[in-house]
């Protein structure tokens, strides 16, 4: 057992991002059959353990997700053209635009295995 | 690879806490040291690769933790007599008072193993 917030060689990763509050249920629809390629380019370049989940009071998103080394694994995706394909066919649910430039990373303060 | 947000035997939970923004470094330093008996009753109460994470700009928390029942996790913590310790420790931190009281839990739409 483990409280420490740094176990070596997995990153445990949360973002928050905006939806529209008037689009969330488009938003929802898309996500109940993401493209296949885009299932296979996340987990090529390194997310796994990946969810998504909604408060609906809001739109706020929340992401969590391992991978050893975040800005690899979101360098890794930024660079296949799937994932332009996909963030832009998002852009209209957020308040921000295309979603993976507006990610609020949070802080890990606290870890129990 | 599966998108699907139902894994049979794992929850995936997800929720939202609120700090007073005028207590967030009294928090932190609260978590850089949490009872070893507190962390014993949340691996005994099933709350298993448990971590929180701090929105800065807010004082939003976001906790994340995988177990087989979520509501039988939570009875179980709540039936301890270290756990109501611990929660009203932490009840003046909290907006809502008792954290464990407040816990707005969000809703998993998207998984990726």
């Amino acid at each position: 057992m483990t409280s420490s917030p740094r176990t070596p060689g997995v990153q445990r990763v949360c973002f928050t991002m905006q939806l529209r509050p008037d689009r969330i249920e488009d938003y929802l629809r898309d996500h109940a059959d993401v493209w296949p390629e885009m299932l296979a380019a996340l987990t090529e370049a390194g997310w796994s353990n990946y969810s998504l989940f909604l408060r609906r009071s809001d739109g706020m998103v929340v992401g969590y997700l391992e991978t050893e080394d975040f800005a690899r694994a979101q360098s890794s995706l930024a660079r296949r053209e799937v994932n332009a394909r996909w963030q832009s066919s998002m852009a209209e649910y957020f308040e921000s635009g295309r979603p993976d430039a507006a990610l609020d990373e949070l802080e890990e303060y606290f870890h129990l295995a």
